[in-house]
């Protein structure tokens, strides 16, 4: 069996993906206990997120249960009804007087223009994903809420490439593990984040790949082509015992992963949220400039990972398609 | 003449440096005249600023008159005070009916481990870098706000690899310029923001450069010596005219520059802080992505300036040293 190199290789994670390929919509549902801090850092002009505000340490609550990543744009976020139900019915939730109240903080990016518009994650949906977490290594690709994902969007929807969903895990010298889950949506181009080499551009009616940075510092790129909505979602997980300032700090650090790995990244377009969870199941002292380090390494990874794991959908190609000319 | 690839190249902008390579540190002005917006955003874990919270787009106050990037940890802001008084006798700030306030953000760096402690920018050092201001091409290197600055420092000082200011600039196909001027005093290494390509990593004791990603996750990296204080500090300016909340938002993506060059970046130990100033001049109807792209662009681009124009100082060796064999 291969090594787990996802973000349920962390102790105490347990992730599922709901999936509709017909529609091009999904979500991913990442469970984390009851002994886990969060934290959350939003950058990108366009976000939409449902329980952040109780991620700043200055809030009162101290614990997440879940964190739920989603397509269908705002509607979307509709799917966390289902994974409080799921959580309530086995008693996981913030203590209070009249029973647990599930923290399930969520994001959730915009896949109306790919497959079906009418169609959304519901309630149902986040249920379903639930039911559907383990800690088996968590399936990339188009699938959970990278089902409907694009990138590469300069030149419009019609050049764009298949986003998806995509994972990786680091384990550092002092055994605390830091894995990254990233749903990559993103308006700009993919690129490897060590060595800069272009992965998905936006595609010219020749079939040509362009480097979006490029194209916009010369013109190629048409000013008014940004209007279309993208975002990239995703959890940095850790065993680490980290606080909610810690998992904040982490969560903002991690966006550094997505720079490396998409550019342009966090547009106006964008609504790049990541969020940090921290089980604690590993009582090692933390060094947070390590746990910094790996979480940008990671969620760069798993931006290549959703990428390279893509499968074509609703007509948009994937690099894989495209690099051994099945699509485009 | 070469053309003018730094901030100055602006139109608005004007610049200069106040050096003390006796001391090891130093503060460079931006001035922006008086029609200029300007935003900031921090990132990383121990900022040093001065004047940020009247950029955010909730305040009143909708202008900057200079930008201050100082050395010498928090006595650094002491700097100010000269800027102030040196706009105050030529009339230019914030009208109110008792006279002219006026609006000067600031950010420090820490060198007070580099040259000598006791010694730090004052009011005179502010006043004295505003009468050295100009149009023409603000030199790059180890002056101004760089001149203390070290970079690649997991190691310790002792592995450091002499930081300092740099620029670039770029004009998109519209006509408006986007340029950056940062004085880099990082934790991390420095790395090409294209090619990934390491440029100044921590010196172990037999000279050689290690890559600081992989001394995390391998272990070389002893997880107790990133206490020492560093940051990177910079702005951002442009003849674009934007509103603040606009000013704010391209200072907050050009970061992803600073992901791109520096690895790690926006540890617990720095304080990484990008001012965004607006001048206006250029009447263009704006185009926020590719502004926001170009940010990034040349953030990254100034990063890279900044440590291949260093010379050594105060038995930190440059880069250019290093790989001619001069130091190390």
């Amino acid at each position: 069996m291969a090594a787990n190199n996802t973000i349920t290789a962390v102790p105490g994670i347990t992730a599922g993906h709901w999936t509709d390929a017909n529609a091009a919509t999904g979500c991913t549902v990442i469970l984390c206990g009851d002994t886990a801090t969060g934290g959350v850092a939003i950058r990108g002009g366009s976000p939409g997120t449902h329980e952040t505000d109780l991620l700043n340490p200055i809030r009162r609550v101290d614990r997440v249960h879940a964190v739920l990543l989603a397509g269908g744009s705002a509607f979307g976020l509709a799917t966390t009804a289902g994974v409080l139900c799921w959580l309530e019915e086995r008693g996981v939730g913030f203590e209070t007087p009249h029973g647990p109240v599930p923290i399930v903080p969520a994001a959730i990016l915009y896949d109306l223009g790919v497959g079906r518009a009418d169609l959304r994650p519901d309630a149902n949906a986040g249920y379903a994903a639930c039911d559907a977490a383990s800690d088996a290594p968590l399936p990339s690709g188009s699938v959970g809420a990278g089902t409907g994902a694009s990138v590469a969007k300069a030149f419009g929807s019609g050049g764009a490439v298949k986003g998806g969903i995509g994972s990786a895990c680091c384990t550092l010298p002092n055994g605390i593990s830091v894995a990254a889950t990233v749903a990559v949506n993103a308006w700009g181009g993919i690129y490897d984040p060590h060595d800069g080499s272009l992965v998905a551009g936006p595609r010219r009616h020749d079939g040509s790949m362009a480097d979006p940075i490029a194209a916009i510092l010369n013109g190629e790129y048409p000013p008014d082509a940004a209007a279309m909505t993208n975002t990239t979602i995703g959890v940095v997980a850790t065993d680490a015992a980290l606080d909610k300032m810690q998992a904040n700090f982490v969560a903002s650090t991690a966006h550094d992963g997505l720079a490396l790995a998409i550019r342009p990244c966090h547009t106006p377009g964008d609504g790049d949220t990541l969020f940090c969870v921290a089980t604690g199941h590993n009582p090692t002292p933390s060094n947070l400039t390590a746990i910094t380090a790996a979480a940008t390494h990671v969620a760069g990874l798993a931006v290549l990972d959703a990428i390279q794991s893509a499968t074509g959908l609703a007509g948009i190609p994937s690099v894989n398609e495209l690099n051994h000319g099945i699509a485009g």
